[in-house]
């Protein structure tokens, strides 16, 4: 099998690829081959036929070159983040609309080929005022324009899968947390931050307050759910192929009691209290817990706790050691 | 006052100028211009600075062109109908997608103007399963191109809104009946024939169900919705600028018994049932009622009854005569 990844030098797109080639299967299917791209040259697997290299992923020209050699399942990661969207409202919509209308026009007209798409959406598609727990079944107001484009992506997605020129499905994922890495300006990079920077003996600010919901999933089942999205046939999925990710949903104070639970007082105790309005203000906007029940229903497994995410992070990213 | 209109040789088009021009005013603002384009020249109203011309709207250079004297209200109704964009995919995406998209580039490029932009959506942005009555939170999951482009126009349309570009309200039109003119071959053009033919003295065929339930304004409310929309300020509207329109549910047998209310028993006995097992298929995934609480409490007013709607259309088209 050929697998075509989008944004492959991402965070997630580096961790599905080295994921797939560990495998060197995808739902029971061997995989001989990858194609990968981004705005950097992502790196090569070892022992595969590979093809990756830097391009616009936006413009037709590109869309049809990364399709020559009929993937037959593409992983479509690529985007510009919420932030960037925001300030460069042209390179979001050509990055974010754009590249996927190219990519779905290079499918249907190359004739004869109808691959496995899976978008990653994003639960930005939604916008406050919530329900206590949003539903399935709830309407699309995004407050960014990131969130527009990402579900405009979800409505051409099912349009074109439901004419039969590919078959697509959308996951809208939590944030994804722990991130690995540096500490991040993206006004969600908190939630991230408060755990990885005090694990690895550093200093981390909190900005909000402690009860602030929010709704994770650690990047390994991020991976999982695009891997098990592949898995999933069109009659399976009937024509809502959009589906919001099932998730952990906890307060900024579950978050760090979670911390202290896993990784002791000591650790728990690298994290300043700083409330930021600037911040307060933007992440009062964002969806807080959902009831994901179609997606659980259809087999997408997550975390079952805050302390497994943290375990996950431990174990995925510091070799199973804490910094004392 | 400047007004633009697109589709304006549509029959909501034709309807919403006419009214326009005899009123000489929008939400007591005095008119002196219009701009009006379509595919085919509309007609230009007497007594006021129009242009009037044949354009392919979907090109960036008609948009700029059309917003060159920078209309203050601009009503964008051009569209190609449902069953036209599910067989031309292309022509559907050009004309209800790429237009939109160049009308909102043009004006967010333009500099220093801030239009009020009044677009008709539809109720086909929802596809089954429906709950009840469909509530204004619920999701969009078209099962047409159309109903697709559509919801993309609204989140386009939304954003561009909340960026601060123009002011932009979507409508979502119920199923526009009586539609005066000749019989449409359209799956929905029997909602209107069943009605429009019998009165002029002619038989109609009914292809479904008595029971079949639908959501129905006449044209002369969905001219009013129109209007109505364009006095809605930002912050009245607030961040959800997309609205369903009041309607009234009825089934096709209460339509039947509103004719034979108003225009007697023999105009009625000239509707002959003959199910059409394709046309049946297809509205099975309609919506059929809604509970548009928003739009009625931000004032959109509609027809009380079936027989109301029945009597607009003698009045409006009919010049009050029935055919015996």
């Amino acid at each position: 099998m050929h697998i075509l990844i989008t944004g492959a030098a991402g965070m997630v797109g580096r961790k599905l690829t080295e994921r797939l080639a560990a495998d060197r299967a995808l739902n029971g299917k061997a995989i001989d081959a990858f194609t990968l791209v981004d705005v950097v040259a992502p790196a090569k697997p070892a022992g595969f036929k590979v093809e990756a290299y830097a391009a616009d992923v936006s413009v037709p020209e590109t869309a049809a070159k990364l399709i020559k050699d009929r993937p037959e399942v593409i992983f479509h990661l690529a985007a510009v983040v919420s932030g960037e969207a925001e300030t460069d409202f042209e390179k979001g919509y050509r990055v974010n609309l754009d590249t996927m209308r190219s990519l779905l026009e290079a499918i249907r007209t190359a004739g004869g080929y109808h691959p496995k798409l899976v978008f990653t959406s994003s639960i930005a598609v939604f916008g406050a005022p919530f329900p206590d727990a949003i539903y399935d079944e709830f309407h699309h107001t995004p407050l960014t324009s990131y969130g527009a484009q990402k579900g405009i992506c979800e409505l051409l997605l099912a349009d074109y899968s439901r004419k039969g020129f590919l078959d697509g499905v959308g996951i809208r994922l939590p944030t994804v947390c722990v991130r690995p890495g540096t500490p991040n300006k993206a006004a969600s990079g908190f939630f991230s931050n408060i755990i990885r920077e005090p694990l690895a003996g550093k200093e981390a600010v909190l900005p909000v307050e402690d009860s602030v919901i929010h709704w994770h999933a650690s990047p390994r089942s991020a991976v999982g759910f695009l891997m098990h999205a592949a898995s999933l046939s069109r009659e399976t999925l009937g024509p809502r192929i959009n589906l919001t990710m099932p998730g952990v949903a906890c307060t900024v104070g579950e978050q760090l009691a979670a911390l202290r639970r896993v990784a002791g007082e000591k650790v728990y105790a690298r994290v300043k209290r700083e409330p930021d309005p600037a911040i307060i203000k933007i992440v009062s906007g964002w969806p807080t817990r959902f009831d994901a029940k179609r997606a659980t229903a259809l087999g997408f497994k997550v975390e079952k706790s805050f302390d497994e995410i943290i375990r996950v992070h431990v174990d995925d990213e510091l070799g199973g050691k804490i910094a004392a």
